[in-house]
């Protein structure tokens, strides 16, 4: 690869001089500037970001932890993130966890040895000591950390009952919520909270039913939602907490000879791609990850300009009505 | 941030000695060993990879440059790619290039200027002037590159083949292939040629149909294979080139109220999740991606090396029936 050097002695300049044209600093001659741009282009020199890292201390790079790369929901925030990276001039340094605390934990280690410029969090079960002392700005997306770090999530609980709503007012009278998961403090339980309230208000048959750890690893719902349907065999309405658990809740339904919208009803949560392949098509509550990842990219900016950001942010959601109701 | 000279006065020994402990290097006492650990894990002290990166003329990054995140395909292979790489100790650089050429080379020279160890390359349109003078492996996924570059793909005539076995054995005696993209020479391009030389061995007829850019872009089928079907009303099988156009077409069918598999069958291609969430599931050809992300990452470290690596690696496909034949 060609130096700076090299480049030097091809335009007939010093090395000074190439530093100036390619940094854009102090005083250049019009011919100057060509010939050396011209001796780059021969000889393919690439300036050396990694230098230019180095004497800044850290990298044009943002570090994003997920759980999963192949979740739907998680496929389009990356995609949100490093579109809106990209714009921003940064580079997506992608870590995938697989929901293992251990992988986290060896991922923020990487990220902090990397002079990232910031870390997009959006894994699980994160030790908050570990993110002390980090000197990076951390954004985590629908998860809940309370060491200084800054939180962006959607309106979960406005989301649980929009869908509870719009599944009693189509006439559904036995409903059940196949929520997050066990033991696990993350917003998207405010869902939950939404589906309980709507219910009790309107005085309707509900249950929730709780999935696991091993589940959301695994993504296969199928005998958690057949399980479900076992218990509450008249039920009438499903509200799923993702889009992928209400695919799978339609791939049941059908096993079940269940016809849906007829028999049952489904909302999802999310709208991801997946709720536009399914047949039929999904109901859900669209989260706003293009906003979501937008802010996330923002406040990494801020924060490394040293202005004040805020602590947590939730922006709202909204019915998106398909074939499942 | 700790630096190297905080841990050397915490421990109270030189910069040497701590240096020496970080590489492992040289004569080190087991007391001043501990000593030095102690105070880097007090002070939080990481190691800079940026100065380890510049002393060694690149990175332990991967730059994978891909058209679409979201897409199935694609985000399963950069979840392969990711958990491949991180097994080798390699961090992944991810690429969106949207389909665009100029993203393309922007991407390809920001992988160069990062002093990536080798690019992942699985976009389209990429010049292949471009790619001389990299000094970089590059190995292309289903994608054509002649340039010095190394090509891994899995055996798409087989798949076409095979997929189009398998519906005139269930029966199916009027045929459509809903294929590649037009004007867009790609490994893909294979499927076609399969299907088109089984339906002729056993005299079958059939009619390809070819995308286009645009569509490949939205990801939105329907009004393609909706057209499809009105052209060939009296069609009874669909070998679709990907799991997502599956997806799509039965949708489409449902729309028809064209019953499947009784009145039509459907045979996808790549064997994504996607297939398996969709009602029915898709019957679909399985690509080897694991093995591919696998190769792929083995192929960097081995040219890396200064090995030698095949120019062409094209791997086994196998037949996944499922519940739309």
């Amino acid at each position: 690869m060609a130096t700076l050097k090299d480049v030097a002695e091809k335009a007939g300049v010093t090395v000074t001089t190439v530093s100036r044209v390619i940094n854009n600093r102090g005083y250049i001659g019009e011919q100057t500037r060509q010939k050396v741009q011209e001796a780059m282009k021969e000889l393919h020199y690439q300036p050396n970001e990694l230098a230019r890292s180095l004497s800044m201390k850290r990298t044009n790079t943002i570090g994003i932890i997920v759980p999963h790369i192949v979740h739907p929901y998680f496929a389009k925030l990356i995609s949100e993130l490093e579109s809106e990276a990209a714009a921003h001039k940064y580079k997506i340094l992608l870590c995938n966890t697989k929901a293992e605390t251990k992988k986290e934990l060896e991922y923020i280690d990487m990220c902090k040895s990397n002079r990232v410029s910031g870390i997009v969090l959006c894994s699980r079960n994160v030790d908050i000591k570990k993110m002390k002392n980090l000197d990076i700005p951390v954004i985590t997306i629908e998860r809940y950390l309370d060491a200084g770090t800054v939180g962006i999530e959607c309106d979960n609980y406005q989301g649980g009952r929009m869908a509870t709503e719009h599944l009693i007012e189509a006439g559904c009278r036995n409903l059940i919520h196949l929520s997050g998961i066990k033991n696990e403090n993350m917003p998207a339980d405010a869902r939950a909270e939404g589906f309980r309230d709507v219910c009790k208000e309107h005085g309707i048959q509900h249950r929730e039913m709780l999935s696991n750890n091993k589940i959301y690893s695994t993504m296969d719902y199928h005998e958690y939602i057949r399980q479900a349907i076992r218990e509450v065999p008249d039920v009438d309405g499903i509200f799923a907490s993702s889009d992928l658990i209400a695919a799978q809740t339609i791939q049941v339904c059908n096993e079940l000879n269940l016809k849906i919208p007829d028999q049952i009803k489904i909302v999802g949560f999310d709208d991801v791609d997946i709720a536009k392949y399914t047949t039929p098509m999904i109901t859900t509550i669209h989260q706003p990850v293009h906003e979501m990842a937008s802010w996330a990219i923002e406040f990494i900016e801020k924060s490394l300009r040293k202005e004040v950001i805020p602590e947590q942010l939730k922006l709202p959601v909204s019915l998106v009505k398909r074939q499942t109701t």
